[in-house]
């Protein structure tokens, strides 16, 4: 027996997601994403000078930064400017969001540059980290391929392609994709990043309430392949758009 | 004999604008105001706790923040969040809108709260701060007509419109409404805020190149007066709707 | 056929561990924990002012800070003090050593206080943040023990063990307990915290080179249990003395 | 009929204004400006370093720091240092000083040196950025004349002379240089830079009460007008003496 | 035989000091102190509420801050504003004058309030701390001759007085009050802060080249209760006029 | 008449003294000193990458760096990390502790390296600071002979030997060696540091009760002159052994 979501979805059933591609005009990539209600701008930046411990071996870097605007969320945040730098939520999901890009860059062929890949939220309901490297990714691909448009690289640097999804325990039943409302209310939160041959990048999962056993790990990473497959599919297909 | 503008504007046209309320979900006001290719989202939060020197007065305050989303820009700008605070320009821009906003608020029928403007650059393309005012005052309105709604208050704060427009001498020519083009190659810079009696709020201008003479700001006054009516018509008639 | 590791130990052996409690003198848990070269000192102090958000509750709390002394590694790092707070790895960590033990402390049991664990790494040699969570967790029993031995709390507030261990493929190979020779030089890190029924608190893997596949999360997952297995004992085997 | 002034002063009066050059020994320029009893120390430094975008643009630069001592002010004022930069309000005034003297240095004469203007507040009674630029302008001129008898540099980098005046709507009466008891308490506190020709460099004027009308403007530009003449008399007079 | 000092003076010859009480209007003590070219501005401010820690003591606060203009030395010295909060030199020596006032206050007869003394260095020629502390003295006896004048408190809570003075070997000859061309050079560097009984309220040397003996700590204690009974001398003169 | 010590010790006696080598195994000199029950880890870093404003001189350079662990003290104290930097304490400790190291280091033997000496209280129970810079001595001694072993720099840099002690007056009688208990509770602190020909490298007194007097100052130098004796030889007796 099943119980309910808030939003109405099965248990296995992702929220409506979609990108928009070229949403601003100066970014290299520049793709809003949505997750449902959740919606976060991704600008892709290709800065030519590297930073300093780059310079001299041949090969590039991707980074990430994310942050919120203050009102995405239900009650206003605060900016984190003027705050001495930002939160350590923040830390992690940035550095969270560059290592998933990093692992289907091919550094070498990206040559001495850096792309900064700019998540903000414009507004939050849940899996804004998820959604974020999801987005992320195509506007990575945009920017290299814009790259090699220019012809400022040759080869192509993306060798794989990456996806987030978030499961969860809620209400004792595992569950694809958590909104703000189970988000806030669940037993455990897990985090997958996967690229396209459903190999694990980052898995991250905390036991909110009770210790997860080993039963409910597997049926949350089935949830997640499913997910998974169904990001990489709405990724190329945006991308083949244009 | 006048120099065609980079835009192919007469020198005292408006570029394009348009508001689109309602943006966001969270926020009790939300507006995508767009001068051309200038957009800024402007919302508006309402924040029950006021500020501790409120605190007894039975007045409200309004405040602003304003920020730039780092690929808003042609190239990348770096985030304030860790530098240790806000720059001197954003600085100036948000004392800039707070104190427009609260020139058309009657403090003591907004009560002890507080609502905040937060102005963040989605896209920028030259006057983002006069899109920010003129936007931020629609969001304020929405925010003030759901506290009636939700008869938190009585009366109407609003006493009037507020609206900013930019007007400057480029090329030896008075013009209105600069953009990106001309903001940076102009001779002269003057942010004007009006209320819809074409008083003056606040009246800020900068010699670029040379000290400009009193028939030079004559001109800029009467360009500034016919931007500002027509801003304060489109307010009215975005505000009309839903 | 297994590839031999630095320290010539098996698979799945973990390096010599051992709980020195009572290393200084001023905290109500003090305890200098060795994995190997690996050493950290926790300490737990008792706080009787709750953070502000906890008054009124009846319930307690559980907080982590870590530290590295500069000349704990190879090289000397910088002290953190002074460059505006934590890193954003030592964010991670404290964050993650927090929601552990966390997950253990009936936080209604333990009454309206705090307990700070400090986890100071005297010498480094990979696993320092499991290591930490590990001895982190003997201190806070005997800062909870001298609570209740000086009748400050009735009920024992400690509900479970918990102890954490890394696994990786190194060298192509599942591994347990990755020194700094590994673990720098491995292709899947992953941290696992447990509790004595063998449930999972936290799990947090990452693909350093190539994504991880399905089978070898369960070989990693086999080995977590063993090295939990030998942690929870040598936990127990310490906290019996004296 | 006129209203009068808390210091007896007709409208158009400015208080009583001296320039006190070589009040100190190390700097190459150092005034002490008054403006009644507003005291302000005004030094000017040269930087042979200059900044590192200047290099290789054969250009100079003028930039300008300002700060009150703590008790300057009537009640105390909290030190800037240890509260993570200068004040919105700081920025803006050094902001001001520097483009105010900038407009009349021909950076190319200058070479590639900065100047460095900082103004100290030591006792302050309202129009104390007036007051600054005003004295800062005669520090400047005292640090290029002696750039030039040390034949550093060999043209006048000063074409022109500038000074700041307040001008203000205080009990509906336009009146000319505002101290303290004026400021704290009018309808509109305006201030203008303007060069020797009178022509503009910088005009800010806020409604602090009512939007002023166009009739109010052109009255306060009057009065700008008369007190900007007389403080470049003054500065004259002050730099033939020595 | 004696090497003769850069400035002719005797090795147990003080600069000419003096002291400008009311040097500015706000402060409740205001003493411009000048060493020679040392000039340093003393302002006390007297603060109703004192700080957190003293609430219900009964007792009041003495403290001091200190800071150096820009251009007060040969070269420009950044602020401190804006970098993270004063330098440890900064830190010793506001640290040093607070402690060394509050050896002659009745911290009871004081009452709960508290009396801050900015000490800002207007010129500097070596000494600046010496001077800040007797200087402080002298503002510090307005600021509570105020008090009583004011009927704020009852007793006089100065029971003595407190000077400074520098005392070092320079070129192995001990030397009083040494300025900066011969603080720059020292062998050793002393300061010690006396009441008018010549008892020690602090002591502070540095050797600079090599250790000094016992004879010649001797010798500039020696030196030292000469200076500080000038001082004192010159304080009672300063504070029985007007 | 004497005063019996809480410690029962005579006032002219040590609390015990140890160095233990090799403490931990990273840096190039590792030491734990004990003074009774407060223990410092001293560690001796060599940085090849000498300051900036080394380069060229031919000179090396040491510092030093000071912290407490937070529950070294008997209630737990808040890290400097987060808050903008060491306090004033911290500064004023680490910059005694490098003055004094380097008054026995030739320079010029040292090369264009630095070493970097980091003390971490373990555990405090007065005289931190005394400990350290005795314990550093030998820290530093250790990483100069590796230098040595390591033919990195031929001369031996170590000209002389130093430590430090702290006497004070506590209960009207001169004491040595001041332990937490007395420390806080002295009428007179002072901390002297001593080459191993009893010269003065550093001199610190305060009065924290009443001004101190010539004979009290006397009979503390006599006291510190047997304690750094006897720390002295416990120095040479440590660096004797392996």
């Amino acid at each position: 027996m099943t119980v309910t979501r808030p939003s109405a979805r099965k248990p296995d059933e992702m929220r409506p997601v979609s990108f928009e591609r070229h949403y601003t005009r100066h970014a290299e990539g520049s793709v809003l994403v949505s997750f449902g209600h959740t919606r976060v701008l991704c600008t892709a930046s290709v800065d030519e000078r590297p930073p300093p411990w780059l310079r001299g071996t041949g090969e590039g870097w991707v980074t990430a930064e994310y942050s919120m605007l203050p009102r995405a969320t239900h009650t206003r945040t605060q900016r984190e400017s003027g705050k001495g730098g930002p939160s350590g939520r923040t830390h992690e999901i940035q550095r969270l969001i560059g290592r998933s890009l990093r692992a289907v860059v091919d550094r070498r062929a990206l040559g001495e540059r850096q792309i900064v890949l700019d998540c903000d939220v414009l507004q939050a309901d849940g899996g804004t980290r998820t959604a974020a490297i999801t987005g992320a990714f195509v506007a990575l691909v945009d920017a290299t391929r814009k790259l090699r448009r220019d012809r400022i690289i040759g080869k192509d640097p993306i060798h794989g392609q990456v996806a987030a999804v978030s499961v969860g325990i809620w209400k004792s039943q595992p569950v694809l994709d958590l909104d703000y409302a189970e988000d806030s209310d669940c037993e455990t939160d897990m985090n997958i990043v996967m690229n396209d041959a459903l190999g694990f990048i980052e898995l991250q999962g905390t036991a909110e309430g009770h210790a997860f056993r080993h039963d409910e790990l597997e049926a949350m990473l089935a949830l997640a392949r499913k997910g998974a497959s169904e990001l990489h599919a709405a990724q190329r297909e945006a991308l083949a758009r244009d």
